[in-house]
């Protein structure tokens, strides 16, 4: 049985514990927050503190804070030699405080309060110091995800940087194509099926093969076209940006 | 009974062929396309010509060859009063040549050869100069899809513009995720899951709601980090005016 104290409740820790808690090798022994937090129904036998110092004994300690948050406090935690983890992607294991051993688990995914979310596929990105903690990072990591990796965390860096491409960017190209048809009265809806397959069609094909559209076909017409509907629009130098690297990419100058 | 022939047989077509073939609605009478194109063998009952003169009768003509040849390729039909359609986003109805009765048969979605498409869910719009024409096409898009929608030209063309964003341009987000990746020789698989959660939260949430990471937090130093792991990267500049755009939005200034 794993003994396990959330450190921090935001999105990640609170869908963390939402997949831990029923696990029947883990056991949650407690949630710290500076504020109080509501815990939802599931939740409420889950003891709560917010004094650093009634922090309860675990076996890991999984912080989940905004990142520049991490080093200051890990270093006021009032134990030494637990194993203390962060959840970040952006952050190395050497921001948290060495008084304690240290080590990562980050859930690979995009965490918002309203979905609900399966762990079972989301890659869990481990790091430790050593193997002891690796091991119980490997086997807490597997009680909720079929895909737990030991990445660097130099790798992670990298990692979380393309997490941001293909997350956040895409993301505000939906809200992009959004507003484009929000002008026409049209609804998004129409957009759903295409955003679906798009995301569907590199389950099985690279994206290059994947690729279609204007700007691999090199079509003039249709490029001169947007351009002239979206006009003085914000968005234009990211048309013209993307255009011009597609049409780099599949060789063919504009 | 609605009698259908296909000019031009690329990916667009060949899909659709696809889906109307098996409605009983529907009768496949024939494939018009210049250079002889094999059909694989479900389509193999379906007649076959490369000769402009012998394109067979129909209810519908359903054109699908590049935005830019359509206009001569419609003018030089031989018949006259018939119902021409095509099927591009990018092209208004008037591309078509007057001798026929114009509409626009247009599926919103990507298509690749070697992907299967589902069309019950595919938004077809549907445009036409006469109301008889409109109940045609919505019969015809009613057999294959539960969503056929009369969008004018107009429309139309930001639609397209819309799906350039969220299928293109997305597309070639995850092939930059992809290269930081191999770079790394970490597998785009990791990704995977973010990709398909990335895309399935706005079913349910907008766009906005759906947001997240650092530039929407106005986290100031993982964005230098990033920017650094990027170096001298083309998609520097792709980072740098997402997050502009993303910071302005959430009304955070960098």
């Amino acid at each position: 049985m794993t003994k396990v104290v959330f450190l921090g409740f935001g999105n990640v820790n609170s869908h963390l514990l939402n997949a831990l808690k029923n696990s029947s090798e883990v056991s949650v022994k407690q949630v710290f927050n500076r504020n109080y937090v509501k815990m939802i129904s599931p939740f409420e036998k889950i003891p709560f503190t917010d004094e650093i110092s009634k922090i309860a004994d675990a076996d890991v300690y999984i912080i989940g804070i905004p990142d520049d948050a991490i080093s200051t406090f890990s270093e006021s935690l009032l134990f030494q030699n637990k194993l203390v983890v962060h959840t970040s992607g952006g952050a190395a294991l050497n921001v948290l405080s060495s008084k304690n051993r240290r080590g990562v688990f980050y859930p690979l995914q995009t965490f918002s309060k309203q979905r609900e979310i399966d762990f079972e596929q989301i890659p869990i990105c481990i790091e430790a110091e050593n193997s002891n903690d690796l091991e119980t990072l490997q086997k807490l990591g597997k009680t909720i995800s079929k895909n737990v990796a030991e990445i660097s965390s130099e790798k992670r860096a990298k990692l979380h940087l393309a997490a941001v491409f293909v997350n956040n960017f895409v993301n505000h190209l939906y809200e992009i194509g959004s507003e484009i048809l929000n002008e026409d009265d049209l609804p998004f809806d129409l957009l759903k099926p295409l955003i679906a397959e798009t995301a569907s069609k590199i389950k099985t094909l690279s994206p290059e093969e994947a690729q279609t559209g204007p700007a691999k076909r090199n079509d003039k017409k249709t490029i001169e076209k947007h351009l002239h509907l979206l006009a003085d629009s914000p968005y234009t130098k990211l048309y013209e940006l993307f255009t011009e690297q597609l049409s780099q990419k599949y060789g063919k100058k504009l």
